[in-house]
């Protein structure tokens, strides 16, 4: 193996513990920021039919319950054979009905915790990480990718927090605003 | 004053508590982020001449030394007779050498809660926050304007981290990639 395979195999398949490190913060770090934050900043969307704050952390939740480990465990299990189950990225504003902030920032942050046990329990190998299973829509996927795009869904949920929140304060920052990217941006998802 | 003309002062002025939860969030928000997390998170940027996490933290703690409640005191004192001083993107360059991130989220804390508290021992008044300043490229600003902006300025902040650190999984997530938002941002900053 040359020395830039060497390092994609690292990129790829090594950092476990740094997408563990990931993982392990975001329930924390998002508790300090909207805890008892007033609601202006958290159930407020960027308009029409976009998400709150309040929506995000439902979906955080969602995710934690019947996608990521869900998804691990049948590549452990199943490999190629058995395709993932389809991901309801709606299935939120059913789940969080009724429920506080307070309370999905309490089941993310003990979700979270207990999936991350279970995936230590695993004591996953480097030939675990490069099982494959089959996404519905995206086909083969190693197991190290389904647990970097985990750490990575975390990023891009910061992201659209941040941008969610911003849009709230786009008319008091006045003459400010065309220094501020977070109000440029326009979300990139599809 | 018609409806839409109070609602309008409502979000430009009457908002302090709400700006003021955002800025004493953020700090204890970002330290449970990123405090020991690997420096492949923290010390690596987006290419190029980009910021890496540990310069976004710098910058952050010089905007608390020298930019926002200094032009803050200067449109109290001096309304628009002075202009501001530009304020020195690049000053952490300088100003975080030899530190650890430990301690650029330990000063930023400690000059952020001591800012707070010197703001809420101003007693602003509806009046205090429409005083005007003089910004050298933006011309009049008002001082509910800086403050929302100093809000904002975390956000766009927060948001440019999660970027940065997205960036560094982008081979990792494999073909996720075209599901992740966040690694199609581009940053919108002039």
């Amino acid at each position: 193996m040359d020395t830039k395979a060497a390092a994609n195999q690292h990129a790829t398949e090594h950092s476990l513990p740094d997408m563990v490190a990931v993982l392990s913060r975001t329930p924390p770090a998002l508790n300090a920021f909207l805890r008892d934050l007033p609601d202006v900043w958290t159930r407020r969307n960027e308009d029409g039919d976009t998400w709150s704050v309040f929506d995000v952390i439902g979906h955080l939740v969602c995710g934690e319950r019947v996608d990521w480990m869900p998804r691990a465990k049948i590549i452990l299990q199943f490999g190629e054979t058995r395709v993932f189950d389809p991901f309801d990225r709606l299935a939120q504003r059913r789940e969080s009905e009724g429920k506080s902030l307070h309370q999905l920032l309490d089941e993310f942050g003990s979700l979270r915790a207990a999936n991350l046990d279970e995936l230590r329990g695993f004591n996953l190998t480097p030939e675990d990480l490069r099982r494959r299973g089959r996404h519905p829509a995206l086909g083969a996927v190693t197991l190290s990718q389904l647990l970097a795009t985990w750490a990575a869904h975390d990023l891009t949920h910061l992201h659209q927090i941040s941008r969610i929140m911003a849009h709230q304060c786009r008319a008091a920052v006045g003459p400010w605003s065309d220094y501020l990217g977070v109000l440029r941006c326009e979300g990139h998802s599809s």
